[in-house]
């Protein structure tokens, strides 16, 4: 077997067995669902960097995209690459990892380690598969509770995340508005738009398409939808990129040749970067937990589970918040985060906005962008400062 | 067999025999491709409209896109639906059958009739499928000619298309500066974008992953990689629309639904949508020729061919142009157009550049949009004027 397919094997053994800490509950301690299912038992895996001060004051909690997982400051078990979110936490960086008691969560519904479709259901003994319920943000949130509690924490300093870390961080905010000092929602949206929603439909159409995807029961069978899965990766990519960033790194530039090749070969450089993206995607991920992952963020409307109202949700709040947005994002358009604005104010609670001008895209919000580093920076000193953190 | 079968093989009989005329060039009238092929025999199909009058001074040519055809005012052979562009082709409209011969053929390479991957390959006397050469819009264009040679037109009086349709009548501007008196290019660029290519490039990787493809070959086997197709039409047809008509038409809407069923169904009105216009399109397209249709546009670059200079392409036409973009097309933005038109400008063409208002987006140039069709109405009436057209 392949350097790829150990890859694949490492990334199913992480869903069982991960190289991270966990909680696990009982059948005793049942999750109930935003479905109506009631899930156990549930095993949270995480990441934890810095200390807990005495206070127990100083708790970050960092809440992960799409893809993401809870390995935001150190290297990846199954890829070795670095943290995903490297330009943030760490010693010095925004979420000082010397001042700041960081806390990554994979989410409910994930496949490196928390309880998601990968994960073995005991009513069969065999993988859950499309037997897992759906999850929605607000159940992702709720997991995420129950470990913030095992840690001892009454009152997080803040939480953070990006696109649908962004939108458990506005979860938390209506949900728990007693339990964030601070919050940090980026490049997100209170509600997945309708183009949002057929682009993650034409994802999971790609996984389900694949006949290795065998209605979800792949792992029994013994098959992997690598092709739908990259598919559907591919598709992603683009709209977390801007055109203008496509066009100034790709253009129309050849790929190790010189001239067309007349053929359905990657003649472009920007072919062969999404062929790529697909293929180091799927040794990875697991391809049910991507389709509950997607539907979670479509099925996402916080007004609707508040009488419509975006600013019941935020009634009252005494969270600070500071919202960011990226001039370029045409997946969650500055447009969305000034709806989350203007909630917030219409709530009444205290709010910073910042559009930082790049031309990257949605992933600016993963990337060394100073404007935005700086911003994120400046919030969560001042946040702290007012917290009493040291 | 259902419904969606007849349609299949209703479209597949169309690209062997179609329901209108042809022109045929045996083996002694070889066509040279800019690959370096030579195809022969070559089929033209194609549709008219309306008499060449006795100066045949009053032939107008449209180029169909991507997905087009023929049958541009006519109901379609295979769905039964109207012609594609009934709002500009008919009696009384903008290309007014009763003053006008309109003629619009197939492209090369596509499958209502013209030569394309589902023809017979006479070397094996099986279908071509990849073995058929790549196309370019400077060959369609090429074969173009040969159909205008063959009705005895001399100078066309006006070539129009949108989208793919406008590469090609960018490319006959260029290509044949003195046979065509006005132009009208819609909803074009003059080079595909990196973003519209990485589009495409999802869309051929959609077709490919489906083990039903068979290498192309899966006319011989007797298979059908239909749930490819259907997944590359789903990305494509994203594109074709606004984000703001896509929230108009479907928002968060639940399809003939009262909630969520927290499953994978299609809850929302766009997900319903999307899956039946992947499942219509596969009943009348064949998977190959959208695999040469998308990369013929990918390989589209006009400044290339004349020594990097768009202007050169241009230089010292007597051709009148038309430029058309509209606001809310992503797809070919304004700024394509905008550089059409300094081109233009550049080369001393005559041009005038229309931006239509509409949020519609990409495909509002095959929609009922009255300031567009007005638009082209006065261009083609100013110009018929000038020709000396009654």
């Amino acid at each position: 077997m392949g350097e790829a397919g150990a890859f694949v094997n490492g990334a199913i053994a992480q869903s069982v067995s991960p190289d991270s800490p966990t909680l696990r509950l009982g059948p005793g301690s049942p999750l109930r669902m935003d479905s109506g299912a009631v899930l156990a038992p549930l095993t949270i895996a995480y990441q934890t960097y810095g200390a807990l001060n005495a206070a127990k004051s100083n708790a970050l909690l960092v809440c992960h995209a799409l893809t993401g997982d809870q390995h935001v400051g150190n290297l990846h078990p199954v890829t070795g690459r670095p943290g995903w979110w490297e330009t943030m936490v760490g010693p010095g960086r925004p979420f000082d990892t010397d001042r700041f008691f960081v806390i990554c969560p994979n989410v409910l519904g994930g496949c490196m380690g928390s309880t998601g479709p990968a994960s073995i259901n005991p009513e069969t003994g065999e993988p859950y598969g499309l037997d897992f319920p759906i999850v929605t943000i607000a159940d992702m949130v709720r997991a995420q509770a129950l470990l913030i509690d095992h840690l001892g924490i009454d009152m997080l300093f803040c939480v953070a995340g990006g696109s649908m870390g962004g939108m458990q961080v506005l979860q938390w905010a209506a949900t728990y508005p007693d339990r964030l000092f601070a919050a940090l929602p980026i490049a997100t949206a209170t509600r997945h738009s309708s183009q949002n929603i057929a682009f993650h439909e034409v994802g999971r159409q790609a996984v389900m398409a694949d006949p290795d995807w065998r209605g979800g029961r792949y792992l029994v069978e013994g098959t992997r939808p690598a092709k739908g899965l990259a598919v559907a990766r591919m598709a992603a990519h683009i709209t977390y990129l801007s055109e203008t960033a496509l066009h100034r790194r790709f253009g129309r530039n050849l790929q190790d040749r010189s001239a067309r090749t007349f053929s359905f070969d990657a003649d472009f450089q920007v072919e062969s970067y999404l062929r790529h993206q697909g293929t180091i995607f799927v040794e990875r991920f697991d391809p049910n937990s991507y389709l509950y992952m997607t539907r979670a963020m479509d099925y996402f409307d916080l007004a609707a589970d508040y009488g419509g109202s975006l600013a019941n949700a935020f009634k009252d709040s005494r969270t600070r918040f500071c919202v960011v947005s990226f001039t370029s994002d045409w997946l969650f358009p500055t447009r969305d985060s000034r709806a989350i604005v203007r909630a917030l104010n219409a709530g009444g609670a205290s709010v910073s906005f910042v559009e930082i001008e790049t031309d990257r895209g949605h992933d600016a919000f993963l990337l060394d962008v100073p404007d935005f580093v700086d911003t994120t920076r400046g919030f969560i000193d001042a946040a702290a400062r007012a917290r009493g953190i040291a």
